[in-house]
């Protein structure tokens, strides 16, 4: 084996990756079975080897295995959820409560958040500090891609008042979540992305978000 | 086939997953050797599969073919390396440099940003704005780990300022680069992050960012 193949994945690995990535979904319909623990700490594994901004990894996960804690985190979403409703003229209504539901449904909840005491992480952030954000997403793209490729569904859920998470878990105030993960079996994975499926938006061509050596033309929003 | 065995992938494709996500490399070394166009393509398109809040499809993309906008972007990145080394008393000016010098050696840079006119999107970033950052973030990680897959190094360089990049892409000012793209071939990768191969910081143990029905102990500091 040359040092050029092994570098390269083999063509079966290659597809396995782009796969993952084709057939992830935003997934908001679980059949309730448990996860088994050794699935769940892969994930975490596979979440805490994302990149991060400095190597400050940022990530901290929330297992909520206690029932009444999960009824409560649903709550709080539940009430941001009527807030949108609101904002958007009930547009999403239907959708949006298929996803509250799957808090209750799933097998798995995780709570996702920023560390406490970031501010001293300056490489990488000077300018823009808010990469300690996108670490935080790299890694639970890493879920994702991983839950797909083990046959469990995942939806990330940023439905809900900072404040009241914050509150409930005890979390230090510099400390912020930013995802309420629902992991769990489910029946079939969509085909196609639920929302574009539900005729909110769609998918954009690859194309149009491409340019050389200048910025984009503006598009026409995708729910236009 | 079971429906089950066709919504797990197979052992092989696992381990692929996985494979990527845990080989996967800041990379700051690059060989010059330019990138396929067909390649290129395939990664936008991974990118273009990721999750997205409300299916909005934040991210754009701008590949520099034109060797004075690469030198222009460099010399910013240089500017903001200066920067930053002085705010950390000079901690990381090796391994910055080399940052700083990817930009030049490498197959291809591409900005990624943030498209303009985000306000109206509303659907699950009525509390969470950043959460357009967040979907972009989740796009550049599928870049990440399909360009491992396929033997290209990336290394995502945010020592940048805004307005500087703003101003040399001509984006409207309501649009965003969060990310200056360092995509090639490379003579290896890393066996170990690089940050930590040079004593910057090590990595966390996955136990000690995980923790059940509560926020977990605050860690002391990677770089500490």
């Amino acid at each position: 084996m040359t040092d050029s193949t092994f570098k390269r994945f083999s063509d079966p690995e290659i597809a396995a990756v782009y796969r993952a990535i084709r057939e992830r979904r935003d997934m908001r319909h679980f059949t309730g079975a448990p996860v088994d623990a050794d699935q769940m700490a892969r994930l975490i594994d596979a979440a805490h080897h994302a990149p991060s901004v400095g190597f400050m990894q940022p990530w901290r996960f929330v297992r909520i295995t206690d029932r009444t804690l999960r009824v409560a985190l649903h709550d709080i979403v539940e009430t941001e959820r009527r807030a949108t409703a609101e904002a958007l003229n009930e547009r999403s209504d239907e959708f949006m409560r298929l996803k509250v539901q799957g808090i209750l449904d799933c097998g798995e909840v995780v709570v996702v958040g920023l560390m406490e005491d970031r501010e001293r992480h300056i490489f990488g952030r000077r300018t823009l500090p808010e990469m300690d954000l996108a670490s935080v997403a790299c890694a639970i793209q890493n879920i994702w891609l991983a839950a797909r490729a083990e046959g469990l569904g995942l939806g990330w859920v940023s439905l809900f008042d900072v404040g009241a998470v914050q509150r409930l878990l005890h979390m230090p105030s510099d400390a912020k979540p930013v995802a309420i993960l629902c992991i769990g079996h489910v029946e079939h994975f969509y085909d196609e992305p639920m929302l574009q499926a539900e005729g909110w938006a769609k998918r954009v061509p690859t194309s149009l978000c491409v340019e050389e050596n200048r910025w984009p033309e503006a598009l026409p929003h995708p729910d236009a």
